[in-house]
């Protein structure tokens, strides 16, 4: 693929098996005009940011805090975990509601209050459904968990400003409250995940990840979920172990690596310069990492980080960590990803239309550029 | 739901029958505080516009042109149809390149170079692929289309800056080239859209729509297709159809109505202020419209707008028009709609995780806020 540069110039389907998705590789896309452009302020005022050292009080109770192996001045914790004080998740109980006017029927309904194996989908070709109707209205209360990894004590805006140690320590707060949720009674769902920046949904700049874990397993990751179980019945093998045994001998997409982990962009990427890492062996669930290989993964995390913002200065950014669903721990067909993309371009009309994307950067020159950049 | 208004005030999960996905409904997630801001500059000088009357030579050719019935002073054209400079969509014979280093079996080619019906996903369980094994990098060409509608021989910014009689030959536009692209051979699917503002993904200034035909039926288009079939199955009625008797008997999520259009925010909205335009009487292909209807729909989407726009200044906006695929002509489970939605929140990392969007603005807010704005 390496002698055939010129075939990037025009628009080419990539078909992502995993999520069964086209995306349409079209660099000539970057060529266009472009009249408009934009300037984004940020308050960065650490006098009254909740999320700074002294500011405690301002957010709900630590969950977790992680302190320093060597503290400076007064500092009594380095990363802490607090609940979101305006989370998208809340309720401890499943809840029905019939006030829409149409009877209150359907799989929703059916659902004990206590029930873990609530269904994670409404079916569409059960008889249940076959004979009391498909209702167009259902609603339910979310039960689950929203929070906040607080990154430093210091008003500092990327997770790339952090030292080696400090990195570490966010990754273990992963490792943890991924852990907790695990146990948690009626968790289907945990997933962490990061904005920086205005364009990739950041509210305030001071480095942070969260966390949500909830009580349904939305239809897309459960959709992933099988797919890569159909994988692993026709091919015998796991999807991601196969295809890291065909990356690493292609080597054109392949970004950074270390011992245990690998860096590369997906062949069918649907952002511009979306990164994967994987780790080189089999492995589920994120949470089950141990201190050495969470320290590795942090560190290679910390230099794509900057990859990242060498080659697309102030760009916006967002990671997020696929670990297994509650109900597939030790899967050997679900191997952990953590994916990370800077938000270069915008979603318009046409992918919101047809969730086919337009990447206007080739995977193969996107890992070009964020392999050779100076670090 | 109009006397439970204080249920708005924390999270929901609503199922989105069609596309089977949940959304988190979570007003409180508004009252966050902010630290960024931006400001959008558009370079607006038309005197290097290519889409200005005088700069015809800097578009491709011509495709279509409609005239006023009222020409004002030298301007020979009102609305103009050209090929996109950029286009996304190329190429015009299928191709499989096996260049990856993996064989190149696999459906895609197989696939014969002139049939209309190369399929439209990579089955996942046929003898074919059992037999050959799932080839992760499939890649073809893409054949089709990408034009530009140009709205007017001004340079203005918003359909809603259009005339009546402007905008009711652009929809005239929409619908010709709909009926283009559906006798085109191998044409599987034509979508139209329009992009907005910075956040809408608008490249240009000047007001444009555009079309995008391809010889591939997206996966989500398709799974969407199936849910409609599906519903009609089990229920014997089209699934618009139900919701739209639905929605009129409940009224609360409605926004604007004609005769022949219903213009409401749908029950699970996955972006806040979300509209849907649907036809009151079955129909499956928007390019089936009369003059009388395209009439009243262009000026129904005119007043929407304008309606968005003193909801949300200066916000920009998308919309895409789901008109059925080509072979899907004459269904009478699919409804063409019409999706309009302005872009006041980003996608952050737990919406492109999980593709389960939290919608800060609950669709009843949302429909009250557009039905009684001042216009």
């Amino acid at each position: 693929m390496g002698g055939k540069r010129d075939s990037y110039t025009t628009s080419e389907l990539r078909h992502d098996w995993l999520a069964d998705r086209w995306v349409i590789v079209a660099p000539q896309r970057s060529e266009r005009p472009e009249d408009y452009s934009h300037v984004v302020s940020v308050h960065n005022d650490s006098s009254d940011c909740p999320f700074c050292c002294g500011h405690e009080f301002e957010t709900p109770g630590t969950l977790a805090s992680y302190c320093s192996a060597n503290p400076v001045g007064s500092k009594s914790w380095q990363v802490r975990v607090v609940p979101n004080k305006f989370p998208a998740v809340n309720g401890l109980r499943y809840r029905v509601d019939a006030s829409h006017g149409l009877a209150s029927h359907g799989p929703a309904s059916h659902a004990p209050a206590s029930s873990p194996h609530f269904p994670l989908t409404v079916p569409i070709d059960s008889e249940a459904v076959l004979s009391t109707g498909i209702d167009l209205y259902v609603r339910r209360e979310l039960s689950g968990g929203h929070e906040v990894i607080i990154e430093s004590p210091l008003h500092l805006q990327s997770l790339s400003q952090l030292d080696r140690e400090t990195v570490g320590l966010v990754f273990r707060a992963y490792r943890d409250r991924l852990a907790y949720w695990r146990c948690e009674r009626n968790s289907s769902y945990a997933v962490v995940f990061k904005n920086v920046g205005y364009d990739a949904g950041a509210s305030l700049a001071h480095t942070h990840s969260q966390l949500i874990a909830t009580d349904i397993l939305p239809t897309e990751v459960q959709r992933h979920v099988a797919r890569m179980e159909e994988y692993e019945r026709i091919e015998g093998a796991c999807l991601f172990c196969r295809m890291l045994a065909e990356e690493t001998e292609q080597g054109v997409r392949i970004v950074d690596k270390t011992a245990r982990f690998t860096a590369f962009c997906p062949f069918a990427s649907r952002l511009p310069s979306m990164v994967n890492v994987v780790p080189n062996q089999h492995s589920s669930s994120f949470e089950t990492l141990n201190e050495v290989e969470l320290d590795e993964l942090a560190w290679l995390t910390h230099r794509l980080i900057r990859r990242i913002e060498r080659c697309y200065p102030k760009a916006a950014y967002n990671f997020v960590i696929h670990t297994a669903p509650i109900h597939k721990q030790n899967s050997t067909a679900f191997h952990w990803r953590m994916e990370l993309f800077p938000r270069i371009t915008k979603v318009a009309g046409f992918e919101w239309g047809s969730d086919c994307y337009i990447n206007p950067i080739a995977p193969e020159d996107a890992a070009a550029s964020l392999r050779t950049v100076g670090l």
